[in-house]
């Protein structure tokens, strides 16, 4: 099978002095690319979850500095650090749960600040996005090799939302460990639950994975209960928007459900994510935010309506699984094992420490 | 308020001699009652899911033997009795798992066959279906006090799919209890599942209660366990599509997943149904035969694609509750309690004898 290039780009892009992202809300109907000018329109996507997924999320607002800074010129050095200031502040509130949208705005800022001027400002924000999105496409293959070596023998794997190519700049948080297990000829299969209200299962996993060539059957969201008590899959993988010290993890809502019935049927669960997304502010679940989105998500399918208008609607955007439920974190720095409390410690401790959350 | 009184019709009723049933697929957007008068239109309401909800299924069968044996006449009793049998196997064969369209078919055929010429068997199979119906909304109503007795003080219900009079021609089986505590002046507020793929808890639960004036609260199916562990409901209620002698509970897909959730979160988890849902042929869930239907309901929605083609679905209608996980049965015949295979088989052993199931 021929795989069409175009089909394998990730959700965000810098090509030829241009911030790209795929328009994930017209998936899997149409492949459309957008070039992202301004901080209105990064704003706009990250809300309308143009793009989406917590890595992704991270270097589109680190690129949002960027296009930030070059939007309104000539300025001065005042006016441009007083642009930078309200630029990130803009971008880091444009989604409120996963943490690496924070982290990677504060790390742009934070270098372009040190510029000596406008120009200088901008040249290192946009080096300092780059990086960023190099060290994301490069804690994919970590955590796609990590994972492969943690589920060797376990090859039918369940997954939620979509954590892919989709999902970051690289391959992905969980399903860099299918990509992994891919590219190195071992046998791979995925189920993939829909993931109600937006559909990221169906609309986005399954395409990715199709467009890859790797087998994938997709499920609603309450048939997973019934592949892992059938015993049809070997261990559940899941991404995170939001890891707390302890080891509590913020997700896609669903995904605690997902944890429950994966230890109900002695399967192992795993979370993939990127050091990143781990919130050394955050000492436990309850430190994180969790966003409620608007309940015309949940009364309206594909732009039908399916409820009553008179029925209210909660519509948790995610949820909090107790680290207690996790087998173990599959990270750019490895496998963290329990006690999460230590191991997450350590490997903050060892990685390159970001810039102070204040 | 003034509740609109065709607005709390039940889903299969018996008018003017006519089998009137509400078009389940049409809701939300619009109440349309069918008049249904013959074998095939009863068969392809069943399949269709025109008609759905394991005790509706039951009554509608019941009159699709009645509108049967008046579709061809005049018949002699030897024609008659063949064309009972024919359409008697037709009938049941509609839907597979819920197990009154079997009960209540076999039990109007036996009652016409005992005819001495056609129009008596057309007459015993009029009197005997208009008893199904009756003792089901009888049995309804048990349940509702049943329910309410065994759920005194806890107010705030969580219910899958739909099981009030949309799925019965009472005011149901989970919901006869929410109706009840209504009807009692005690409070009582609902969170429904949406219950993809066909969305019952969304376009009928939703509705329903809405038009009975009883306060709802939709959640995707994936926000349930969110619902659980944050304690905002005080106990779980579904219907049964059919039980096992032991208790395994085969319903809807996505109950066994709030049976586990039910249990990690310390609430109590009830399953409403009447006797005839049970299943004394069945020694356990693994009797219990899992319809399962097209890929479009989980690729498609409302009509439109959600999922590229090329990606497998697999969409079993229902699951398996393990007994272990139920705190008790709230019935037509009172509260069944472990252990199950006690209290089931006294309360089937007490019960009218259903007709024998070859």
């Amino acid at each position: 099978m021929n795989l069409d290039p175009d089909r394998l780009r990730s959700a965000v892009e810098w090509r030829d002095g241009h911030l790209e992202v795929i328009d994930q809300t017209v998936l899997p109907h149409e492949l459309r690319v957008l070039e992202l000018t301004g901080v209105a329109e990064v704003v706009d996507a990250l809300r309308r979850l143009v793009v989406r997924g917590a890595p992704a999320i991270g270097v589109c607002g680190a690129f949002g500095v960027v296009v930030g800074l070059a939007e309104h010129e000539p300025l001065d050095l005042a006016e441009a650090r007083r642009r930078l200031d309200e630029l990130a502040a803009t971008l880091e509130a444009a989604r409120p749960t996963a943490v690496n949208l924070r982290w990677a705005v504060r790390r742009v800022a934070a270098a372009a600040r040190a510029g000596a001027d406008p120009a200088a400002m901008r040249r290192l924000a946009l080096a300092e996005a780059l990086r960023v999105l190099e060290e994301d496409r490069d804690a994919c293959r970590r955590m796609g090799e990590a994972g492969r070596a943690a589920l060797a023998g376990r090859d039918r794997l369940l997954t939620h939302c979509n954590t892919g190519r989709l999902a970051t700049s690289g391959t992905g948080t969980a399903l860099a460990v299918v990509y992994a297990k891919a590219a190195a000829g071992e046998p791979v299969r995925v189920w993939a639950t829909e993931t109600r209200p937006l559909l990221q299962g169906a609309r986005l996993t399954a395409w990715e994975l199709v467009n890859a060539d790797i087998p994938v059957t997709l499920v609603a969201d309450g048939a997973a209960g019934a592949v892992l008590a059938q015993g049809r899959a070997d261990a559940v993988l899941v991404g995170c928007d939001r890891v707390a010290r302890n080891g509590d993890t913020a997700n896609k809502v669903g995904t605690y459900t997902l944890a429950v019935l994966a230890r109900a049927n002695g399967v192992p669960f795993y979370v993939v994510g990127p050091l990143s997304s781990f919130d050394p502010d955050a000492a436990d679940g309850h430190a994180i935010q969790i966003e409620e989105r608007a309940a015309t998500e949940v009364r309206e399918l594909a732009g039908t309506r399916v409820a009553p208008d008179q029925a209210e609607v909660w519509n948790p955007a995610f949820d909090v699984t107790p680290a207690d439920l996790i087998t173990a974190f599959i990270t750019d720095a490895g496998l963290l094992r329990p006690p999460f409390t230590t191991s997450i410690a350590a490997a903050l401790a060892t990685a390159a420490a970001p810039p102070a959350l204040t």
